[in-house]
């Protein structure tokens, strides 16, 4: 263990940057919310950075500030499992542009003094992976072991060995995509239509006024929330049971329980979000196309690389599903990349990654410590 | 033809009722606004029913008075079509609940000689089928030749060979379910928060304010558009192309041309729509579950039924999929009713049933002639 107060929980740190972003903006300072796991050792070379999804957080292995829930991947990340404190250093930093602690639209504009609020640059996938790169080069990490994400978090994972491939041995992606579909768009459009529809958003301006758009970020969270769960999971789960009554009420309560739990999905998210936050985000995601960063096609985006990548997915995604995970693998494959790749069955959709999957653990532990022989 | 007043385009009538509805309120009296095609013949042999879906309205074959197109289903119905006015006498009334004439939430309650708001009883798809049966005794009309619908039209026409096996020879049942699923629960639920969180729905009572929710109720259009297309369909359709422009804005504009598309579904929706309506058809929709009126067994609700049965899904809809038709068919056999079933091929999901569908309308024309040589 180390006194460094660059290593443990809940760190942040102000680096100078500038960071120049995709849409030209310079920013300048780059705030950056992080937490370390384990110690990193002597040769620097055992750093796995995991990458959040976008409502996650750098909470990724403990509790959660405002939820007191534990950290959202405790499943694979802590003693015994396949990312392992104890083996490896682990870095979980919050995104640009959400609202943990890293620079996004409820931070303050140093030019102004006010939050940033639709000031705040739109930013992508590579901007954020930007801003992790200057913090690794912060913490004394120049190459990692792995990096290591699910959903928006093998975003990351993909983003990070096409733009810094010298830095990264190498990559597990797991239930995300190489580009937003049209679909994807769509879905998260009606969240932002939501959120702008609220008149507490007041463009974005609303951080001095107490009244944060709430309505509009519950229903946005409603129609995402679906898509993050297969329908057979849905029926296994709800049916078409009714909440705590014998009969239907003919009325408009939440007769249904996927009703009730939909509410409250919506409303308990808000208290621990931004909904601008919401908006950059799922624009960052929207503007996600590899393939577009290199020239149409998406094997060039992998050209070269000496990254390992191990890919999964899983049966009943329908957000990201199976085929997205497989023309990934086809551009690896045409760039020469060592690649793995495995579907897994699951019931629970898209947010299969989130939840006990052992055959996932074991597929990540076995990539993971194949490296480490080497 | 005739110079009944009953019979012909843009039809209302007032009938006394009352109509005792699945909620426990008796309604009196029942405006359903209609239209009618073609002459009843002598003996009244030749009417079919068309039934409409959520938003859908009696127009099925005339210009829509808001939006100046076509009837909605002018692609089946129609001179040389398989449901044709020469042959057929044709009925397409508005549902209870809905905007275009018929009783429902922004129809004035004789009681009070206010609208009736969120005050309007909750119906549901028995409870229109009920008043579609008053209007045709009132033209004369004992027993259909056929009845017809898809979505939440096959949802009608279900529960009329449910409710009145004598009066229905035929049902022809397409892209439809028996039930709604929890994700069909799901997206509904998401669509009336987003009404209801508009501050301008004010609990149901915004007819006299001249401010309807409109923006709620865009949101709500939205999140239910996307059910209606398949994923490749997006894709091939919109993929990541930009709307009117060369490159990213970095912005929150419409850059990709299924957010634009996606907006103006939204709003040109709320031109034509009431949202107290949407509530309450969504409402009557996720009640909707054929086999719970029927002791659980989706079979009883057709013993001993003589009608006859045609069941159309399509491949590529994920809101009503193939599944839900096979498990009406598997009903049906059970019960011992005469029923063909087919999937068409389409890339065009939920929404393939309005659009040109040569094979559906050749399934449906031998299906109807095949019942009117009997």
């Amino acid at each position: 263990m180390s006194d460094d107060q660059r290593f443990g929980l809940s760190r942040t740190v102000t680096l100078p940057g500038p960071l120049r972003l995709d849409g030209g903006a310079l920013l300048s300072p780059v705030d950056i919310a992080y937490e370390t796991y384990g110690t990193l050792n002597a040769d620097a070379s055992n750093a796995i950075l995991v990458c959040h999804a976008l409502t996650g957080d750098q909470h990724v292995a403990s509790e959660h500030p405002v939820t007191k829930k534990p950290g959202w991947w405790t499943k694979l990340i802590g003693p015994g499992k396949p990312i392992d404190p104890a083996r490896h250093f682990v870095v979980c930093a919050n995104v640009l542009g959400s609202c943990m602690g890293s620079s996004g639209p409820a931070t303050i504009n140093p030019a102004t003094g006010q939050p940033w609020g639709m000031s705040f640059p739109v930013i992508t996938i590579r901007d954020m992976v930007g801003a992790q790169a200057l913090l690794l080069t912060h913490l004394g990490v120049e190459r990692l072991q792995a990096v290591v994400g699910g959903s928006m978090g093998g975003m990351q994972a993909l983003s990070w060995a096409a733009t810094f491939p010298e830095r990264v041995a190498s990559a597990v992606v797991i239930a995300s995509t190489a580009r937003h579909s049209a679909q994807n768009i769509a879905f998260h459009e009606v969240g932002r239509q939501a959120i702008m529809a609220d008149p507490n958003w007041r463009d974005g301006d609303y951080y001095a006024s107490g009244e944060p758009p709430t309505a509009g970020l519950a229903v946005a969270r409603m129609a995402a929330h679906i898509t993050y769960l297969s329908e057979a999971g849905l029926t296994a789960k709800f049916g078409r049971k009714l909440q705590a009554r014998e009969s239907k009420t003919f009325g408009f309560d939440a007769d249904f329980q996927v009703e009730s739990y939909l509410r409250h999905q919506g409303l308990s998210f808000t208290d621990r979000f931004d909904a601008n936050s919401y908006l950059y985000i799922t624009r960052a995601l929207d503007y996600f196309d590899l393939a577009e960063e290199h020239g149409g096609v998406l094997a060039n985006a992998f050209k070269g690389a000496a990254t390992r990548f191990c890919l999964v997915s899983f049966d009943t995604d329908w957000l990201y599903p199976t085929s997205e995970s497989r023309a990934i693998v086809h551009a690896l494959n045409a760039a020469g990349a060592p690649a793995s790749f495995v579907e897994l069955k699951s019931p629970f959709g898209h947010d299969a990654f989130l939840l006990d999957a052992p055959e996932m653990n074991r597929v990540i532990d076995g990539f993971l410590r194949a490296g480490e022989k080497k």
